[in-house]
């Protein structure tokens, strides 16, 4: 059924699939109803998780690519499988372990071991992973806690029981060096891996391990690089591997695998806090259980059964990709130094530590996904990754907008955590030292601070064009010569636009903190967005370093000073002044007009650079004024309820979802790059109709409410944080057509706006909203 | 004239000079008289040093070849300068520099900075180099302290001043992996280098440096890879460089590296200990006394000019090449466990390490060389390596045999420092945990232990055969096929023999702790070399598993059972029962007269396998019975006095002397593998007239007398550990021709034996011998 449906859509080339019914109402779990395999044909290395738990260190599934980090992993079309790894993050990758049964030589195995399988006997979820190697006839389940992954592997009789530990080679992202194994115990082996430095993390970052069998050790084979080195103790260096072969017994093989960034006796202590116990079946109930506790946080009623189904993937994507780095008892490796130090988070009265240390990929986006849904209906991982980001400031200097291995990225451009730590405090999230996290984005802003760094600039504060952008209010594009190698994504007037955002949040922050100079300051420079604005062809527009504009110049031309977008794109990127942006351009009504031809324009391509990252290099597909398969147009659908026209919301809205969001099938997903939780969250967001277009940086946040798709939607609200005990939206007569909200009622008094505001939402209650096949001009 | 005399040698392919003088008097200081150029056109990565201090960390010298361990370093006849560096030890390099005038950019310089330079202009001394780069024309100075290289350049007028710091690729024998390079002062680069794994040593090894100018910065530039970062405040990565530029002035630049093993801290914090003035004269001037101070420990009178620069030269080599690896403040890393762990030696009362730490080769061979020598002359260096052993014990659970980069490479066969630690403790060097030591031995001989490992086996403790050599007493060659893939240097008799000898050395250890039961066990084993004595062909030969001789058996085959060695030469390693060896041989008789034979065979090819360590794998030359380019050899010469013929001893003894170790140029000097400080030590001894066969381990060790080449012979002894002021040889009559001694006094009264106890030259006094043309078979 799966895979008809999958067939179906394939060879449609479309799988908007029709919702069989308007209603409908699952019997089934949150848990299950994920669907695991969307969007993996096209996977990134971290994209794909199976046994994992929300932000877990360990993201243990099947690997049936390994050569890079983008369309690697597991990608649901690759045949075989190359090993079973512990580490899915942006930048790392960990232990790959391949279970086999094998009397060929060492010499041999370690060369060829890849095995085939199908997706026929497989079965994936949240949690847990079961398939077959064909190739030895082992039967494979994998699950896992937060820190441990833990293995179950069903021989075929009287066949040898193996494990190869391959440590080297290429694996995801990382270019895997020295490495190290060691029996420490009649039935562990232990030591670590080292992902080499890249391009973007330029330390070498060891992950360590802890495995251990249920059954005794019988032999220890290895090798190092063409070297055998037979029945040892252990092996260390580069392009080793471990052969080993368990005792005999006709019982399955279990092995739980320990991960830390810390050091081997952490990587053991991870598996005595968390999973003490051999029972794999008890295991994966918990990790499936635990997953729907976390899913269960919004239920939906409603819909079709796809709709729900892609809608908790796309929350189970929310949760996933920023990985948690800190061990059980919260010792981690900061690596903002020439040499890694091994640091404690603060614990509690029962030694609990207080917070999880995170990676994380860029917060660029963040504003308008998981600093929204985060924040609402997880407001524990919000406060985490606070206190993880100030952890870095303390430890480097620096908030970071995108950290791995312990040390600062500078993935990206600008300050984008800023938003994310403003908007946090103004809901209320407060359990961070507030004044620390002031005074580190005030030095973000700064041109000593990240703001002043290009993307990947770890040497210099030269490319983020800080010099400019504080003398003459603009960012020139291109940088003057002497200034134009230094990091990726120079792209002035995109970066003033980006900064003069992140100044207004940060402004509010100054603001709410009764710093008066501070907050006129910043938000003086939150109005440079104007400075790069030409009224002539109406775009925001490249502007040299003499003041002149670009000339000749093409506003669909991708990059044309544009991070990851193209002008007219960019041209929207004016969150915090909707208003400013409607006078440049003509008054608010040319704007939605303006908008709405986009829309209109962009729609022709499914609103997006064709329906998979691999297609954004396509020059033609680039051109579009709206890509919802990538951060730069995620606010755009949602401009029109700040420009006083939210009908054209609830329409774009909707059909962007519809268009973009709702494919159920491995081929389709998020048509661009999920980005570690922030398509999934954005999917999430519009599919609920909640928006912040300012990131929600206001003293009470504003939702500016869209065009939910299910007729019941409720969110269960954290009371460590909120009043509220649930927040419910309810659509009356909603439908594929409709879209509209005719009118509203706030627990049961009418609602005459289009918006909510936080403590509306987290004081719990009801909205209810009457649907329509048409728009309703006056509710607004 | 040095280069005329060098001419000479190299037309005669000979260089055996005649000596001008039979009684040359210096008025040259010892240090004046080292001729570092000896032996240089062959160079290992280690054997050359310049800026360097006995034992220093720091090795400061230019490179003319980086690609490997062998071949590289400073060779006399390559051309060009490829980098001045600073750590030349076994397995390690250090940072490498190069001071640069260049307007280039930094793409292209990267690439093409090597520079030639010559001879004329250059001077080499113990502590000091000086030359000149032409291509920049810089005139470079160099000397150091022990852990601090100090640097002097002479820029042109009006030229760039900047120094090249490449902090990847080859160097020497290490591959370099990551590097950090960050300002860390204006005037201050501080980071660290990376050596990657070896064959020998497996794990990754960073040497730290803080690089401190008397100039501030005025420009970084550098490069990662193909990738160039301009105008930065550091770098990282792999294959990474930083090109700094100096704040110009007319004055030359002067520039401090500290180097550590620990950290950047460490290594500031060395410059801080040993060199906190900017004084390069008054460091050169130290430099020079304190090698100066070291080598007039032995001063000699007589013999030519070119045979005491030879002596000093070979000295020099003898206090060279094993390195200090802890800081000024006692830390080192512990690179035993998987990770690296900072420790610390223990401190006096003014906070002074109580001892060094150290890298090491091989102490294989170290019976007939440095174990006599240091104990001897230095005896704080032989308590200093002591300790530094059995810290590696406290650390890893075995005593070394070669440690480097803080951990085993298991180098080479057997348990090679049990004859240094046992003969340590009878010549009275006993500040060290006696009984920590014993355990350490009583360790490394178990089959748990070093003795269990073949060469470079780091992951079992099989291929040194000790399950045989405990089951059989012997070690089969070749071992059965399932032990045969187990490290190197798996020569069975060979083995056999060196683990009797160590045996024998440890059971003296036990008797003189009063530990009978061992004693008696070690003793027993110490006779397992009859067990590889083969009567029928009178060699020791290969022995099947199964107890039957190799056969055919050829016993001039190279490694035929012997490391590094052919069964005639291995045949000889008895050196702790020669009367046995000569029972088994048909007395003493046969023995003296088929080792007369063999030194007439081996003299036709000059005692040796070739000139230089390139030439020993010509199949021809490793058929000799004798060669004294290598270990294996070196205590032939003695056995004669062993088995009562001490005539020949001084006959044969003074002929490789001459052959072997009398050379003064580029082209010869060891004629095969000086190895790190074991055949300058031999040719020491040799010239001195002083050998233990046994290592030195009686009760009062016994030196046997061999031939002295010098009138007069003075040892200064250390008042630490020794009663006597000083202990003089002299030679009457002595000469090319009157190699014989024909009578001796001790103090005055007549000494009619061959040989001295450690006491009665521990004590002081003189000993006189009367030199002849011929033989006194009488005087033994």
């Amino acid at each position: 059924m799966k895979k008809n449906l999958w067939l179906t859509c394939f060879l449609a080339m479309s799988c908007v699939l029709t919702p069989l019914s308007l209603s409908y109402a699952s019997s089934k779990q949150p848990v299950d109803l994920v669907y695991p395999y969307l969007d993996s044909a096209n996977s990134r290395w971290f994209f794909f998780d199976s046994a994992s738990l929300p932000f877990g260190m360990v993201n243990l599934n099947p690997d049936t690519e390994i050569g890079g980090a983008w369309g690697s992993g597991y990608r649901y079309h690759s045949n075989d499988i190359k090993g079973i790894s512990h580490v899915h993050a942006w930048q790392l990758s960990g232990l790959s372990v391949m279970p086999l049964s094998s009397t060929r030589p060492v010499a041999e195995i370690k060369n060829d071991y890849y095995s085939p399988f199908s997706h026929d006997s497989e079965i994936v979820k949240p949690g847990y992973h079961k398939f077959s190697l064909d190739r030895y006839k082992i039967d494979v389940e994998l699950t896992a806690t937060t820190r441990v992954g833990f293995h179950r592997y069903h021989y075929s009789p009287n066949t040898p029981q193996q494990v190869l530990f391959n440590l080297g080679g290429k694996l995801g992202p990382s270019e895997l060096g020295h490495a190290e194994a060691n029996q420490v115990a009649s039935n562990a082996v232990a030591g670590y891996i080292t992902n080499l430095p890249t391009y973007r993390r330029t330390r070498p970052t060891k992950v360590y391990y802890y495995a251990e069998f249920d059954k005794d050790i019988a032999r220890l084979d290895s090798y190092r690089g063409e070297h055998v080195f037979p029945a040892v103790s252990g092996i260390n260096g580069l392009n080793a591997g471990l052969l080993i072969e368990l005792s005999h017994d006709a019982k399955p093989l279990l092995m739980k695998v320990g991960i830390s960034y810390v050091s081997v006796e952490n990587a053991k202590a991870n598996i005595d806090a968390e999973l003490s116990t051999w029972h794999f079946d008890k295991t994966r109930e918990a990790a499936l259980t635990e997953w729907n506790t976390w899913l269960e946080k919004i239920t939906v009623k409603g819909g079709s059964e796809q709709q729900q189904r892609r809608f908790y993937t796309d929350l189970w994507h929310a949760l996933q990709g920023r990985r948690i780095i800190s061990d059980a008892n919260g010792q981690y490796v900061d690596q903002t130094g020439i040499d890694p130090v091994i640091k404690q988070l603060p614990l509690n009265e029962k030694g609990v530590p207080l917070f999880n240390h995170h990676n994380s990929d860029s917060f660029w986006g963040a504003q308008w996904t998981i600093a929204t849904l985060w924040p609402l209906v997880y407001p524990s991982v919000a406060s985490d990754f606070t206190n993880s980001l100030l952890t870095y400031y303390k430890d480097g200097s620096m908030i970071p907008r995108g950290p791995s291995g312990g040390n600062y990225t500078y993935v990206m451009t600008g300050a984008s955590s800023t938003p994310f730590i403003v908007s946090n405090y103004m809901k209320g999230i407060r359990d961070f030292d507030v004044e620390t996290a002031y005074n580190g984005l005030m030095h973000n802003h700064s041109d000593k601070g990240i703001m002043a760094k290009a993307g990947y600039e770890h040497y210099t504060n030269t490319g983020g064009g800080m010099r400019h952008y504080l003398d003459k209010g603009y960012i020139p594009f291109p940088l003057p010569p002497e200034e134009s190698s230094y990091g990726n994504h120079r792209r002035g007037p995109g970066q003033t636009l980006e900064n003069a955002y992140q100044d207004f949040t940060l402004a509010q922050f100054a603001n709410a903190l009764g710093k008066e100079h501070d907050y006129q300051y910043f938000l003086k420079r939150s109005q440079n967005y104007r400075n790069v604005f030409d009224p002539e062809s109406g775009f925001m527009r490249p502007r040299n370093l003499d003041g002149t504009w670009q000339t000749p110049f093409d506003p669909y031309q991708y990059e044309n000073g544009f991070v990851e977008s193209n002008p007219a794109q960019g041209t929207w990127f004016v969150p915090h002044d909707i208003k400013g942006l409607a006078e440049l351009m003509g008054g608010e009504a040319v704007l939605i007009e303006r908008l709405d031809r986009d829309f209109l324009v962009a729609e022709k391509q499914g609103f997006t650079s064709g329906t998979a990252h691999a297609d954004e290099t396509i020059e033609s597909l680039r051109r579009s004024p709206i890509n919802y398969g990538n951060q730069p147009s995620m606010q755009t659908a949602f401009i029109f309820s700040a420009a006083g026209a939210p009908w054209k919301t609830q329409k774009w809205s909707r059909r962007v979802v519809d268009a973009v969001y709702s494919h159920l099938s491995p081929e389709r997903g998020y048509n661009g790059d999920e980005d570690q939780g922030l398509m999934g969250s954005l999917a999430v967001l519009m599919k609920i109709g909640l928006f912040q277009l300012t990131g929600g940086v206001e003293q009470d946040p504003v939702y500016y409410i869209g065009s939910p798709i299910f007729d019941e939607i409720t969110l269960s609200l954290d009371n460590e944080y909120y009043t509220g005990r649930q927040f419910t939206i309810k659509t009356l007569d909603n439908g594929p057509d409709n879209v509209f909200v005719e009118s509203a009622t706030l627990n049961g008094e009418p609602l005459n706006r289009a918006y909510l505001l936080h403590s509306e939402i987290t004081n719990g209650g009801e909205l209810v909203l009457q649907m329509s096949s048409t728009p309703n001009p006056s509710w607004r």
